[in-house]
Parts: C-alpha cells; structure tokens; sequence
C-alpha cells in the first residue's frame, strides 16, 4: 500500500553519512538510446535549497560529443552507490538540456548564471578541441585565452534532471521503498512510497 | 594513428593505485534498452588470470526482475570511475547470460562453479521473495534452508562481459585514449590505441 512519502530525506541523510568520502558526491546518469554514461559531481546545494530537480553546470568535456543524441533523449536515471551506508538510490526523470538556442528566456538565464558560476578554469575547457577525436595537436598544448566578463560559449549547456521515481534499496537495513510521484492539481510534485521486496 | 596497445595494464594499475578505497572495486554496468543499471563488485581475479572478460558471479538480488530484458540485451557499458587517481573507464561489449535453460554444457558447468564458490549466506538471497514486488511479509522474515551440496537454484544467473571498445579518460594527465579490438585469424582478440582529444 502506498503512503505519502519523500526521498529526499533519505538522500539527504545518506550525503551526510558518507560526507567524509571524497566519492560519495559522484554519481551517474545514465541515457538512452546511447548508453551514454557520465560521471557527475552532483551541487548538494540544490537539496540544501529543497529544490527538487537535480542540476549540472556542464557535460563536463565531452558535452560537444554527446550533446546532440542527449538533446533527443528526454528521460534518464542516476544511479548512486554510497558504500558507506550499503544505500543505492536508482532516480528516473525527465532531462532538459538548456543550450544557447533555447527559447525560453528564464532557462538562459538560468545557464548564463550556471556559466559566470563556474570557475575561469572550467570555462576554458569549452574552448579546447573537441573531446573524443583524434589528437592532433603533436604535444603543442597552445593555451586559449577567455574574457572573465564573457558569457558562456556555444558548447556550454545547462542540464536540468527533474526526478519522477526514485527506487531506494538499503542494503544494511535490507529495506526497498518506490517512491513514485505526480503532480498536484496546483502544479506541485506529490510523492508516494511504497514498500517493496529488497 | 592507432598502435597495439591493451587497456589492461591502465586498469590493473587503476585498480592497484585505488586499492586503499573499498569503493573503487565497483562499477555500474549500464544495459540498454531498459536503463537497468546495477552497482557491481568485480571479480579482481579474472583480471590477474588474464582472462579479458569481466565475470560476475550473479545479479544480486534483483536478477529476476531484470533478467528477461537482459536476456534480450546482447551489448552492455561497464563505467568506472576511480575518484584517487582520477581514471575513467568506459567499457564497451557484449553480454552473455548463463542460467539453467543454456544449452552449453560448459557454460552450464561455469554456472554451477560460480553457485558453489559463492557463500551460503549469498546463495539463500535466490530464495527469498522476489525484488521490487510489494513486501507482503508483514515483517514475519521466515528463514529459508538451503542444503549447501544443492546446486544452483532457478533464479541464479551467470553473467559474462567480453569487452569490446575501451574510452580511457585521465582527468590527472589530461589525456584519452580509445582502445578498440578486433579478433586475429587465430581467433584471439588484437587491441589498437588511439590517442584522442580529452
């Protein structure tokens, strides 16, 4: 029987328990059809600020690459391992990918804050040569240059996860929720759990 | 321009460098089509026999559930990240699932080896009720019994993965490699490098 019910607690409680472990702000997001796979470093703070979504400045380097076939793929799911806690949180969601095309205003907002957020350093990496094809530059490492006051280049984009089910297994208590949620008549996200076989 | 070259050595030495971290023997395998996405403990052994193909023993304890997708689902993604030395391994290849109804005497006989050097504690998890159904329990935890010469019950699953194409990302150096295979006239399998923009 399912009963009101949210995840985010348990995640919450699961980043404070393995905050002492570097790894445990990694996590993956998996996408179809490619198999696209990242490792993310997760901004803790959208919990923090009890924002529901989860958000990622970047596709880290290879977002050139990739970009492309995740623009077309609009669900995916974090796996998350904390193997301190023995938690595994699997989230399903919606993804939107915000680059310098998109219509909205608000949303390029949201990336043009996302990108001045960003240190120098990590906007440099949208100016090196594209992630994944062959290396021709013989060693000659040529550094670019970028304008700290300049807004975020082309292959900068924004990734916004907008959880929908999220499936909790404790493997130390041997407990497995479903959390699954829906939208309130006033917009709002209602979840519910339910008690599942670990 | 591509030369021979094997991704074994980057991993073992991955592996060994991040030994201290009881995170770093994970990894998640990522199956399409269904997102089904699982932390693995990997089986360090297969690695120093020299046998190219990662083995796990089982699927834990939702085989069942995801099993009959898997089954369909002939090609994987191993992705590892090693948070010390700042290694990533993308590892592309193919899947084979052995369970009881395969008619390979040998893979039979593989099955059956990985039942009896898997702990009793972890073999009785095949018996219990299955994975993400609702927990009609109660909370009454019956114990189940297991003979321990009994050989594999229905629900264990062996699965291999034969790797095929390798994206090596080292965020220290600041250097890719794509290592891709292909197999000899003598049926053993060549792997080429190449050096590729991070």
């Amino acid at each position: 029987m399912a009963t009101a019910a949210s995840w985010k607690p348990l995640l919450l409680r699961a980043l404070d328990s393995n905050a002492h472990l570097k790894h445990s702000a990694f996590f993956q997001l998996v996408l179809p059809p490619s198999l696209a796979c990242f490792s993310y470093l997760i901004l803790i703070e959208n919990y923090v600020a009890g924002d529901d979504r989860l958000q990622r400045k970047t596709f880290q380097s290879d977002g050139r690459i990739q970009i492309e076939e995740i623009k077309h793929c609009h669900f995916g799911e974090i796996c998350w391992y904390f193997t301190e806690s023995w938690e595994q949180f699997r989230i399903n969601g919606k993804i939107d990918i915000i680059d310098g095309a998109n219509s909205d205003a608000c949303k390029l907002q949201q990336r043009e804050k996302a990108w001045f957020a960003s240190s120098l350093k990590s906007r440099l990496q949208y100016l090196a040569p594209a992630p994944r094809l062959p290396d021709i530059s013989n060693g000659s490492g040529e550094e670019n240059q970028l304008d700290p006051s300049e807004g975020p280049v082309e292959a900068f984009c924004l990734l916004l996860f907008d959880p929908e089910q999220v499936d909790y297994l404790n493997l130390k208590s041997n407990e497995r929720f479903i959390f699954t949620s829906r939208s309130s008549e006033q917009g709002f996200k209602l979840w519910m759990s339910e008690k599942v076989n670990p």
